[in-house]
């Protein structure tokens, strides 16, 4: 296992220039001696999430990419709208590092015990800077996956498995029996069916394909709705009243959909109602905006009553609620299922340099589902 | 004091038949024996709210309102459209009651000590079909006005200022410590004003005319920005600055203006932020939807991070979570307050028969702020 002391490492960075401009580029930072509680990861593996790319990309219009610098050291430059500029103020000529989750070996610890413990080790990790060849972290951050797991299999265990599981448990603390999901053949999609089906919770998976259809079939889902079908909303009603679900967890964020969603859970509310009340039923309908695949704004057209409710849904602040100890459990579960309920699928798998291609940006940028990127920040180069 | 027993007593119907057409009528129902536990209450005056012109007009357009029938008995039709038809499937072909609250003389009284105690005694009531001469209620929901107050002047005893209460009970539930209205000019914002300033409480009055922020500075109003002025988005960060409110009740509904509200919100908790999150400002930032004064389509431009909600509010829910104790408190405090903090005022006093003439309802139908009325079902009536 190489000693990393007074080595350094390559760093992908994002900086929104004050005029408007993205840039793109790595850099080389030197990889600092662990304190005593931590260890420095090689990071192996470490996936573009559409959560990665709002801090990537900045909101910027990736179609305006220009390349410079070399192969190995390359440049990426970008236009941010003016509008979106304004939501910038805080990060102006900010070189900040991103990638939130990653895996790799543990190629050196601090003095303590529990970060010795670690040495060798292969684990994952979640906080940010992860699209690097070396990442120094807390030992007690670390998450050991099983014997015989890859870091390209351990890479995504945070935000997709526990945003999936965060689902779930927000559904019962919130006292609803089953849920729907938008955008519901992507990687996290599929990973809340297989908790689902083995769980037996009712999961209502709305997409917005034909071939989503499918997709989702195959792996056993039970309750899936076509968007983009001419019966959308007959379909979405009738499901709604055969999973019972009356909390739905939407990626899009943009556009009707929220609406629809509780307009025909109040249609399914007033399946069973018995007297005629001009403020509709009283069963309140939930649904948690947590992506913004659809960064337009959201239409409500209020026609589903006044129990209802509509709000953003993050990660960590979900994690903060339900405190470490339930947090921890979750994490567990993760790496015990991470071959099976947890395991992510990659279309491809870059360097740091290969991830600032213009045509592989062109690809990962749309975000679609089936296009899921893997950075291994160390692939090709030596350590 | 009549006694009413045989007798008979006239009572305001709304009915939507199949055909789209809203038809509004008097009726002459039959003064039910009161029970042991129940009381006949001879209504003087009920206030006509918004909240009550929903149940009474069914979305009809207004401005298509024929009438027919005598002078004492008048039919007022109205078309209603086929989208706001569908709403309406749940009360097809009913004859239904009208006015959530009221207040008047008890007349007749149960064999129950609590009924025979209200005998005589001037009441405030809450139920609905309150635009009626005489309503059956039991004796445990009458509110026994103090000495001295006037049906008139305790008519409306629940609607507005339970409302108002129950969103500074919301704003200390959920942790916030000043809060936001709109259309704040309102009987019930000036309410709600009276109350902070007694209280100590900040609030955030959002008006849409000039002259209506003269009225709010009449009574002491604080803080009070004009959406209709060219500066309203600067004037609005710096009053929530300045309040520290995150948390807005909204009687509009429609339009932009809940959207405008978070953004502003989101700027002023940027203000003392530290350092850039993609995710927004960690503040938790709320509005919630009251009212329908505009009944379009609400459009969120979400540029207020993560950490926000929107829903629906209505007081009784409000009143069954906090339970009967908590409410009962919160009565009390109305009824001892009735003559100043919760004292209402009225455009117009009415008859039953003159509730439903054509001049009358353009006026109050348009809910306009400072064009309340009360109407006296026994007015020009003997009894």
């Amino acid at each position: 296992m190489a000693n990393t002391s007074g080595g350094t490492g390559l760093q992908l960075r994002s900086t929104v220039k004050k005029d408007g401009i993205l840039e793109l580029s790595l850099t080389t930072i030197a990889t600092p001696e662990p304190k005593p509680e931590e260890v420095i990861v090689r990071i192996d593996a470490s996936p573009i999430n559409p959560s990665d790319q709002g801090l990537l990309f900045a909101g910027a219009d990736v179609s305006t990419a220009k390349a410079s610098g070399r192969t190995d050291n390359p440049v990426v430059t970008a236009s941010i709208s003016p509008a979106v500029m304004k939501a910038m103020a805080g990060r102006l000529e900010q070189s900040l590092p991103v990638g939130n989750e990653g895996a790799g070996v543990v190629v050196q610890a601090g003095a303590s015990p529990a970060a010795q413990a670690l040495m060798g080790k292969t684990v994952a990790i979640l906080g940010g800077a992860m699209y690097a060849q070396f990442r120094c972290i807390k030992a007690s951050q670390c998450l050991v996956l099983p014997r015989g797991t890859t870091p390209a299999e351990g890479a995504s265990c945070f935000v997709n498995p526990l945003t999936a599981l965060g689902m779930i448990e927000t559904m019962r603390a919130e006292g609803h029996s089953a849920l729907v999901h938008t955008a519901a053949a992507s990687n996290l999609g599929q990973m809340l069916n297989k908790i689902c089906i083995k769980d037996g919770i009712g999961l209502l998976n709305i997409v917005r394909k034909r071939e989503h259809v499918d997709v989702l079939k195959a792996i056993g889902a039970k309750h899936i709705v076509n968007s983009s079908g001419s019966t959308f909303i007959d379909d979405l009603t009738e499901a709604l009243v055969a999973t019972g679900a009356t909390l739905a967890f939407d990626a899009i964020g943009g556009g009707r959909l929220a609406s629809q969603i509780l307009s025909c859970m109040e249609a399914a509310a007033n399946r069973t109602a018995r007297e005629y009340s001009r403020y509709g039923s009283t069963t309140h309908k939930q649904v948690y905006i947590y992506g913004g695949l659809d960064g337009g704004p959201t239409e409500l057209v209020r026609n589903f009553g006044m129990a209802w409710g509509l709000g953003g849904w993050l990660l960590v602040p979900f994690l903060q609620k339900i405190g470490p100890e339930a947090a921890q459990k979750l994490r567990e579960r993760v790496a015990s299922e991470i071959k099976t309920t947890f395991a992510s699928h990659y279309n491809k798998e870059v360097s740091l340099a290969e991830s600032l291609r213009l045509e592989e940006i062109a690809i990962y940028g749309k975000k679609a589902t089936g296009q899921k990127y893997l950075i291994n920040p160390n692939k090709g180069l030596a350590h």
